[in-house]
């Protein structure tokens, strides 16, 4: 297996012309696409799925514009959530929004498109696979981005805004908004290494408690991060009332609860046949990040 | 081969059971989806997509997903077509539009959830077919509907308003916003019966003729039709100062073009091996339409 670091500069080299590939795009919004798929960020989801595939005996390559379309999944769903009438950011990762350069409607636009370019790369590669992994893994990573996972986390998120925070609905929102995406890259990396069913299930639950300790974190640094590091305003799930693990827990106990999720995920996957002290290193690397 | 009637009622009887089998849903996210998906309409698309399969000795049956998936891609581009960053539409087809009735921040999740639903449910129909024609007929529409398709032609739309009407520009978004929506479902249904590429090709052609003849008449209700017929104000286009046909060449000289690309598509079908009277009279329905 590589370092993160490799993987995830085959991704960075991947994105643009994976894009690209699929025709003549028009020119803006090419630029509105490429400004939010380009803006950085961990690369956290597509550097799971190459980890997974390689981990199990898989080819990186094939699983490459797979990857990507996670990438370009994970960049839509930031893009429409930036929107006036979602989130209302004019800021991320340190740079104006989506429609703050181009405009609401190119915005939307833009995440359309991200969408379905995911799901048109996905379909291509799958299509010149001689097997059905392909269109396996497409199928769990469409399921999990959708109306039952990340979206339905997106709605409930918009819909329970401004009511005091519930625990049934911080774990809804969370691990369909949050782990639903992190789920997805290792269960599909798995897939496309042609592993069992078995395996891909404990894929899964690492990604679930992965997910959780993922967005508790997220929700610490909101309150007790470094501005500068983040590249955003710190307290701004407290402002608009957000629904997050720290209005439920406090500070200590979701900091608690975060190193718990993360021990449950290394729990999952130390059941896995295969050299697995990337994702050992991950699930801790996550609790204790500092952006 | 079946009536018009009958391929819709199929598709009008699955298009909400095929939306709720993906899962559990957010009650308030379904509701918004259904509201734009059972708001009637033609179901074109879906028609033209069983039809082919039909035509060309397919089974409807496993068509049908891809139909409703195609229904379903349509129905979110209008969602999104209409909010105030784009069109700003307040009635589609006689009702509020989506976001006047569910707010802007779910009309934007509606419509995301659609298309993610959209290739959900052609990924897992691909899933449970023995060979490559499902994923080949997702293929088809993904890359119709995406960023060289028709949201190429929703951003070339969106972008060049206000600008004086030109033949090339109007020409790129008619076959873009408008035919490729038309030539996906003929020749996905084409491939789902396992039609060669020389059939899908003319499908294809029969697609962005009848896609031309289709938005020309559109653009010819907009000046002459019955509101009462449409279910909308006439007019608005010339309001909007859009890049119209009408705006390029006038009423009657449109009238002409509109029965030029009709029986272009009719030559196009001719050359196809199967019975079509199907598809020659809904060329000519196509033009002589009054909604």
């Amino acid at each position: 297996m590589k370092a993160y670091d490799e993987y995830r500069r085959m991704i960075e080299q991947s994105l643009a012309p994976m894009l690209e590939s699929l025709g003549e795009i028009p020119e803006k919004l090419l630029e509105a696409m490429r400004y939010s798929l380009e803006a950085g960020g961990k690369r956290l989801r597509p550097v799971m799925l190459l980890a997974a595939c390689d981990m199990a005996g898989g080819d990186t390559g094939t699983a490459l514009p797979f990857a990507c379309a996670m990438e370009m999944i994970h960049t839509y769903s930031l893009i429409h959530d930036d929107l006036p009438a979602m989130d209302n950011d004019d800021f991320r990762r340190g740079k104006p929004t989506n429609h703050k350069v181009f405009g609401e409607g190119i915005a939307v636009l833009a995440g359309d498109g991200l969408l379905n370019a995911a799901a048109e790369l996905m379909a291509g590669a799958a299509l010149r696979m001689a097997d059905s992994r392909g269109i396996r893994a497409m199928e769990i990573i469409m399921r999990h981005a959708g109306v039952t996972g990340m979206i339905a986390g997106q709605a409930a998120d918009l819909l329970s805004e401004g009511e005091p925070p519930r625990e049934d609905l911080v774990i809804y929102i969370h691990s369909h908004k949050t782990a639903d995406l992190l789920e997805a890259p290792i269960e599909a990396g798995l897939a496309l290494a042609g592993a069992d069913e078995q395996a891909c299930r404990l894929g899964r639950e690492y990604g679930y408690h992965l997910g959780l300790a993922f967005q508790m974190t997220d929700d610490l640094l909101d309150v007790t991060g470094d501005e500068a590091l983040l590249g955003k305003k710190t307290g701004a799930d407290a402002e608009l009332n957000k629904m997050t693990w720290v209005a439920l827990r406090g500070v200590a106990g979701t900091k608690k609860d975060a190193a718990e999720q993360a021990e449950l995920a290394i729990g999952a996957i130390n059941r896995l046949p295969w050299e697995h002290g990337f994702f050992t290193e991950l699930a801790r690397g996550t609790v204790s990040r500092k952006q």
